[in-house]
C-alpha cells in the first residue's frame, strides 16, 4: 500500500528540465505532501512557484534529501554522481535524468511504455534515458514487439533544447545576429559541447557533435543511442539481437528532436504499413501522423509541449522487402525528460514501489 | 577543335541558382563572347552586371536562342520543357538544372567527377542532376570505383535555398518573427513545396517534405536521390546494383545541406578508415574534414560560397563489418546547381562538345 502523500525533491530544479519536472509535477496523478526545490549554490534563493505556492530554491546538500520519498534529478552526471547515492541512504528513490548511472546494471533504464517491468527491481535510482533515445524506443517497439527488430540505423536532428537553456539562448542571440548580418558579433561558447574545446554557431548552421568523441569516432550521444536502447528494449546494454547505429546531428531549433529511422523486422511475413499503423497506433503515447496526401506529418513546431511521441512517413524501403523508414518528432524536453521521469515517479507511486530496498546504498556508496 | 568565343544564354538569371550561375561564369574557363540573361516576363528589364558590364535582363522567348552556342537553365521545369527544345534547334547546347529531362534516356545526367564521359553522347540537352543526389555521388564514387558498393541508405537536412531564393527570405522573415515571439503574425506561402496545398513554418522547425509525394509515401526528392543515383554511378536509373533508399528533410539553415549516409561496399576486404579517407581525399573536388580529436568535420557555414563537397564522420558501423557512416557537406546553390552547372558547360568547352549532332530537335520536339 502507498503513502497518502510524498515528500519530492527536485534537484537542478531551476534549468530547462528541471522547470518541466515542476510543472509535470503539479500536472501528475502523485500527491505530493511536500516539495523541496534543489539547484546549485549559484541558483539557490531564487522562487518559483509549485501549485501556485511560492517555494524558495536551496542549495543542493546530502542533508536536502532527509525526511524526502522521491527525487528527480536533472543537475548534470557530476551532481548525480555525488548527491543521488546519499539520497538513497536516506531511503529516497531517485529517478535520474542525467547519464551517470544509466550503464549500471544494478539500475533499471525505463521508459514506461515499453519496460516498466524493470521499476521491479530498482535499487533506489532509476534512471531516464536519453532524449534520442526514449523517442525512437517509443516508435519501433511496437513494431518489435509483433514483428521483431533486426536492424536499426538512425540519424537524428536535434534541437538546441537538449543542451539546457543556455543552449537555446544561444541559438536565438545568433540567429539574431545572423539575420542583422552581424553573426562576427556573436561568440559561440555552449554549442556543441559546453566543456569541449571548440564552440560553433548553430544558427542557420547543422553540427554533426552532440556529447564528446569516443575513441572509435562515433560521439557519445551515438554511443548511447546504440547502448541504451538495447538496454531498455532487451534488457542487455550490448546484446547483438538488435545492430543499432546512429548519426547524431544538432539542428537550429529550440524544441523538438526529429528523427530519421531504417528498421528491419525479423518477421518473414513482412507488414504492411497498415499493419504498422496499427500497432503504432495501439500503443500508449504514440500518436500516428501519417497522411502524405494531406501534407501531414510529425514536426517539432507541433510536438512542442506534448507529452506524446509522434510518428509518420512509415513507408517500405522500396528494394529492401521487410525493411521501412520512418520520422518520429517528440518535445524532447517532455517525454525525452521532464515527462518520462514523472512519469515514472507515476508508476512508482500506482506500483508501490517508492521504497528503497535494504542493502541498496551500498550498491552506490562513494569510496 | 573548340571555337574561340562562346555565346552564352543563361534562362533564369535573376534567380538564387541564376545569378550564381551568372558569378561562376565570370570565374570559368570558359571564353565568353556574348552573355545573354533571359527570365519571365515580370523579371525582365532588370539589370545584372557581367565581368564588371551591365547586362538588361530580356524575357525568354524561343528567339532569344538565336545564335547562342550554350544555354544554362535553370527557371523552373515548365520553362525548360517549353524552351529548351527551341534552343536545340536553334543550335544551342543546353546544360538544364531543373528535373525537367533527367530521366529522359537521350540525356546524360553529368556529375563532371563522377561521369564527364556521358557528355560525348549528348543530344543537345544535358541534365544538372538534384542538389542533394550530387553531393552524395561526389563523397560515394571514389569509394564504389575503389571497394563497390552494394546499399546507400541517406537522411537529409536541406537548405532552405533549395527552394530558392523566395524560400530563404520566408525563413528569415519567419526567423525574426520567431525571435520577437510574433511568429502568429507571419504566414508561410512557399515551404515546403511552393505549388503544394499546405505550407508551414520552416523556422525553428523541421518539415520532412520536400517536393510533392508520391503514391508509394516517398517525396519527388527521395525518388530523385533513388534513381538519379544510380543514372550518374551505374548509367541506368533502375539498376539493381546498388540499393538505394532516402528520407529528405528540410532544416532552417538558407545554404548548404547535410546528409548523413550509411553505406555497404561489395569488397570482402573491407576498407578501414584511413583507406576510406585516402580515396576520397584523392577524389578530385572531394575534401576530407574528418578529425574528431580536433571537433573537425563539414558544416553548412563553412561549406557556403564553395566549390567542393566536404566529406567527414567517416567511420565503421560497429556491428556490421563493411557497412560505414559519413557525413557530407555542400553548398547546395554552387556544387549542388550553378558550378556544376557551369563545370559541365567548362567540359563540354574543353572537351570540344559544344554542338548539336545532327536529328537532335526531333527527340525533345513538342507536339
Amino acid at each position: 500500500m502507498g503513502k497518502e502523500k510524498y515528500r519530492v525533491a527536485i534537484l537542478g530544479a531551476t534549468g530547462a528540465v528541471g522547470t518541466r519536472m515542476i510543472q509535470q509535477l503539479e500536472q501528475s496523478t502523485i500527491p505530493v505532501g511536500e516539495i523541496r526545490l534543489l539547484a546549485s549554490a549559484r541558483s539557490a534563493g531564487k522562487t518559483l512557484s509549485f501549485n501556485g505556492k511560492s517555494i524558495v530554491v536551496e542549495e543542493a546538500r546530502p542533508e536536502s534529501f532527509d525526511g524526502i520519498d522521491l527525487v528527480l534529478a536533472s543537475a548534470g552526471g557530476s551532481n548525480s554522481a555525488r548527491l543521488l547515492p546519499e539520497a538513497v541512504k536516506r531511503g529516497a528513490v531517485c529517478v535520474d535524468n542525467t547519464s551517470y548511472f544509466r550503464m549500471n546494471d544494478q539500475v533499471p533504464l525505463v521508459v514506461p511504455e515499453v519496460n516498466e517491468k524493470d521499476l521491479a527491481w530498482h535499487h533506489g535510482i532509476i534512471a531516464n534515458p536519453n532524449c534520442s533515445t526514449i523517442q525512437m524506443v517509443m516508435a519501433l517497439e511496437p513494431v518489435r514487439q509483433k514483428y521483431g527488430l533486426t536492424r536499426v540505423i538512425v540519424s537524428t536532428y536535434q534541437a538546441a533544447g537538449g543542451a539546457g537553456q543556455s543552449a537555446i539562448d544561444e541559438l536565438e542571440t545568433e540567429s539574431q545576429a545572423y539575420l542583422n548580418r552581424d553573426s562576427e558579433k556573436v561568440t559561440p561558447a555552449i554549442l556543441p559541447v559546453k566543456g569541449d574545446t571548440h564552440h560553433y554557431q548553430l544558427a542557420f548552421n547543422l553540427l554533426p557533435q552532440i556529447d564528446v568523441f569516443e575513441a572509435d569516432g562515433y560521439t557519445h550521444e551515438e554511443w548511447k543511442m546504440i547502448h541504451e536502447t538495447k538496454k531498455i528494449m532487451l534488457g542487455d546494454k550490448n546484446s547483438p539481437e538488435i545492430k543499432v547505429t546512429a548519426t547524431c546531428v544538432r539542428v537550429p531549433v529550440s524544441v523538438g528532436h526529429g528523427e530519421s529511422v531504417w528498421f528491419e523486422v525479423a518477421d518473414q511475413q513482412k507488414p504492411t504499413i497498415a499493419q504498422l499503423h496499427q500497432s503504432m497506433a495501439a500503443f500508449p503515447g504514440l500518436v500516428v501522423v501519417d497522411d502524405p496526401a494531406s501534407q501531414l506529418y510529425p514536426q517539432p513546431k507541433t510536438a512542442e509541449g506534448r507529452r506524446e511521441t509522434f510518428v509518420g512517413r512509415v513507408r517500405p524501403d522500396l528494394e529492401t522487402p521487410g525493411a521501412y523508414n520512418l520520422w518520429i518528432v517528440a518535445d524532447n524536453l517532455l517525454k525525452g525528460a521532464a515527462w518520462n521521469s514523472v512519469q515514472i515517479a507515476e508508476r512508482l507511486v500506482a506500483d508501490d514501489l517508492v521504497r528503497v530496498p535494504e542493502g541498496s546504498a551500498a550498491l552506490f556508496a562513494t569510496e
